[in-house]
């Protein structure tokens, strides 16, 4: 029985993976307390303030796992019922590792301003927002929109939770390699949720030059289809360069794939600087194996995958970010609290070798290190 | 230190009445069958099915409790942050009575057409949808527009679930009485959301004089300012009855009031049809107070309230009813449903005396009573 048949079987034993449970017992002399009429002095207290019903409700724990299940995992836009499994899973990565509640919230409706609108209307139900699986390029506009309207936090975990992830793996390869972030020329393939935020992230960074690729080739100058958001991309691009992905590659000092299956070949890696640094995380199968690319040379691989080392798993960076975002009451996920995110990552691994960049999710103190940046 | 500032201490110390929590244990091998790639298996399952999506899901147990706090408990119109501790109630009491997990959703946005869109957007998320705390009339049209859009089970708790326990309380009441329902006269105070449904409902099950009385006067055929929702009410005044409370109270047999504190005299007791049974819902002060009701003569008396006898409480419907839908799959509740939870709840009390027509929700039995009702 190979893992789909496996998960899928799971899924039908346990009819769900989260539930609600109660914070205390009622019974029939505390029901006046917990519900009407003693109930309404809650309501009093916590009426027209967020921060005061966060004292009286769950909020203050409590993050909408939110999708409109236009681009989840390797399937696609499978709509708000096939969402909902990956959602709820999500959730329950939140209740884990953070001790987070965490409700999924599956969207019927599909464009930017429908999207905004329903989160908007429901926001006050939750203490933070995880938006997940949202399609580029509208999750762009649809988490700008939300974070400068709403004042709780709010992050399209694709996008920035991806970005930390790699960002620490990129910065415990740096140390491997000797190398400069500044110096060095980074090929990424995949230009959406992922690959914007982090190749952004990189930039922040340090980086200098960075040569994104897409289904059409290269950001680059000639370009004559580029969307606002590619045309960030492309002031990124510091020798202008244009062509294909081999382009790209060719004397590159790092790879990041968010892409698809298979894309990076071989020969390719044959063609990067020295020490090659490759980030292969299409889901579930990367853009080369890392056998295929270690015998090509390459200095570090890593993959999304828990089978090979140096998996790189959102689920270092959410739960922390979120965990942080709540106990110290910060509304804003911001830039610096990504790198700081990051960085603190990458220093959990006391010792990195090739095999070893990057923590695990299981590992002790991860969520604890992550949270305290979040400040 | 009284009931209020006990409640309030109550939310500060728990800071929250649910949590969320797992229904399997995630670790670093199973976590591939929980979330990526397995779960991807349960997704395509799921896939544009919201049957086989509550085969994998928590759907399948899951009631939202959705309210935009226009007409809260006593409180009325104090907003999403004010609402959020009562749904929160709510969702304890699903929890606690039906074992159904229960998410409270509170909304910023106030409109029919912007309530509508909001519980269409999200819907899909749930198993079945508990409307609370809507106001008047707005609450009948959202409902009407959701029950005919969606095909899950959408039920406005203050409407509906009022109604089912009421009646239970009646048919009991005319067993005491030895009155039938379609000779007696019904005054009814208050023609917000519970004492539209409960008129409809007595209706429905056989009464054929309700005059029902709002802060303008009778329901009756001299006013001119009647809303279409008021002219239903209007046809159920059999003796086109017009003037003030006193004149809908003199001669009737049943007083239900839904209304406010104090409204019902001692003397208009006094005027009432023999053997009267009064229903005292205001909350937390009754209409009139059981005491001062039974020295003018009152036969039965009934409230909202746990310290007197006849407690009428919504928590002996709505988990019930819920719990019948979701476990027997229906996705519309009707007023067969109604009528028939009403009885199973009457049923339950086997001699029913003047101090005992209605269950304890804490009673045995209750929720499987309601639920086998809902096919």
């Amino acid at each position: 029985m190979d893992v789909y048949e496996q998960a899928l079987n799971l899924h039908k034993s346990l009819r769900g993976k989260i539930k609600v449970d109660l914070r205390g017992n009622v019974n029939s002399d505390n029901l006046k307390l917990f519900y009407s009429p003693g109930v309404g002095a809650a309501s009093k207290y916590a009426q027209c303030s967020s921060a005061k019903l966060k004292e009286v409700s769950w909020t203050n724990n409590l993050v909408a796992v939110i999708s409109d299940g236009s681009a989840v995992l390797g399937l696609g836009d499978i709509g708000p019922e096939g969402a909902m499994p990956v959602m709820e899973g999500k959730a329950m990565l939140f209740k884990h590792f953070a001790n987070i509640d965490a409700v999924p919230i599956v969207l019927d409706v599909h464009s930017v301003d429908e999207i905004v609108a329903a989160v908007k209307a429901i926001h006050k139900s939750f203490g933070a927002i995880n938006l997940e699986d949202i399609a580029a390029p509208k999750c762009f506009e649809i988490e700008d929109i939300l974070k400068s309207e709403l004042d709780i936090p709010i992050m399209h975990d694709d996008q920035h939770g991806t970005a930390v992830v790699v960002l620490a793996g990129i910065i415990n390869s740096l140390i491997l390699t000797g190398k400069n972030i500044a110096d060095c020329k980074i090929a990424m393939s995949g230009t959406g949720a992922a690959g914007t935020a982090t190749a952004k992230l990189l930039h922040l960074y340090g980086a200098k030059n960075i040569v994104m690729v897409d289904s059409h080739g290269i950001i680059g100058p000639a370009r004559t289809d580029l969307s606002a958001e590619k045309m960030q991309l492309l002031a990124m691009n510091k020798d202008r360069l244009d062509g294909d992905i081999k382009a790209a590659i060719s004397g590159a000092d790092i790879f990041i794939g968010v892409s698809k299956a298979g894309l990076l070949t071989a020969e390719m890696v044959k063609t990067m600087a020295q020490k090659p640094v490759i980030f292969a995380l299409a889901n579930p199968e990367p853009e080369i194996y890392p056998d295929d690319a270690k015998n090509a040379g390459a200095y570090i691989v890593a993959t999304g995958r828990s089978d090979f080392p140096n998996q790189v798993n959102n689920a270092l960076g959410f739960p922390g970010i979120f965990r942080g975002a709540l106990d110290h009451n910060v509304n804003k996920i911001t830039d610096t609290h990504k790198l700081n995110a990051a960085e603190a990552l990458a220093a959990l691994v006391k010792n990195p070798t090739t095999d070893k960049i990057i923590p695990n999710p299981f590992d002790d103190g991860v969520v604890d290190a992550v949270a305290s940046t979040i400040v």
